[in-house]
């Protein structure tokens, strides 16, 4: 292991209170811990974005399927980006609310791309995105 | 076996020379066995359709997107089964056609009205409707 | 319009006193206009067979997943028939019987066969097949 | 806005090195900014396994079929949970590779529980379990 440095952080109490409250119920020693581990967990996601070979990804939505043209644009969209999408798994909440996990297996670049793209359509009220490996490089 | 008995059908000789060399190539020896197999088959839906106790079904659709609302209706509809529904698996096969897949859970009757509620929607280019079991009454 | 033609068909009575009465209940006003439906039902699910160009397929199975090893060989037979799977959705109907509809594109002889060998492994309690156009030759 | 406040943040020059140049590329001005983002998403994620009400949630694994029993096991620990399991859906990434999207719907609680054991299973290469809401509180 290298060299340990050591630099400041500044933020409202407020957060740095409800911070350290889930930091100490998940049982971590310190903050230094807990956001070493959070960069990791960054630095893994920011691999898989720019990560040569196939990817898989999952991108979930929650919506109101009677907002007018929701539906029709997401299927239109989703279609638009047919060669990068497997399937999409539509659940019936209730008389509005949708939730759909569409699936993803293409080049990192371009699912992130698409995935963003039917994500930031307006009147969705909840979208995340997920990169899964397909397994083929993993032991 | 009880009491066998016979009776005339007529129809049209090109449908008939049609079911002659189909039913040749699949190895049956008359045409009565085959009419019977046939007859056994609708008997089975048939029966399904009346029966008592929980029952699964998928109805599978095909259709063109961007045909007006057509998407927006088929949601709407399914939403408005919702307790039949489990849910719906969309393929986006070109840019313009879809194959959707929705699983129900329920009653057989109810189950059936709903799906033929679905499959009846203008613009739908193909549909089938499936009854299965829930396997709880099978060995 | 051609010729019509007529024929004898012989059957058990109890088979053809429950047809009598499926075909009132569901309207037809004679036992030959029934068989020509069943016939001509059959003749498109054997044209489908051997088409030629992409279709889908679905194939629906109930099955009690603690049988020995039935889960594991039909994962593996769908592995082994990747290229013409798009995906199989899994129902957790109760504690041991499950519902998976696996969907298929490509070949119809192909995808015909493929699902011939996942309905035919023991221990599977229902299954049934059903081909699917993928719209592109409709209008 | 309440009192700011400034606290110290060890960690190894690498690490350090490499969320430098992540959060220079997403456009960060300083690390408490970037720093504060990814507490706030963790809050986020910390408030849905303890938050009231009905909840949805996915699950991703990735796995190797081939393995000693683990699609057995990973169906037995689904069906187990069957009453907070929508369905779970296969894709075939290869001979040995599979990913499985199982969606949840029930309290934060019991579906985060569950979740856990299914990706706990040994073998699993990848898994990753996401909170979504049913869009019920959201307007």
């Amino acid at each position: 292991m290298g060299e340990t440095v050591r630099f400041g952080v500044s933020m409202d109490r407020e957060l740095l209170d409800l911070f350290d409250s889930i930091i100490s119920s998940k049982g971590y020693s310190s903050r230094s811990e807990a956001i070493r581990d959070l960069i990791r967990g960054m630095i893994v996601e920011e691999r898989w974005k720019t990560r040569e070979g196939e990817m898989m990804g999952v991108l979930i939505v929650v919506y109101d399927h009677t907002q007018r043209e929701l539906c029709s644009r997401l299927t239109r969209e989703q279609h638009h980006h047919g060669d990068l999408i497997l399937c999409t798994l539509h659940f019936h909440i209730d008389e509005m609310n949708c939730m759909e996990t569409t699936v993803f297996r293409g080049r990192a670049e371009e699912i992130k791309k698409a995935a963003d793209e039917l994500s930031s359509l307006r009147g969705i009220k909840y979208s995340k995105f997920i990169f899964a490996t397909t397994g083929k490089d993993l032991p």
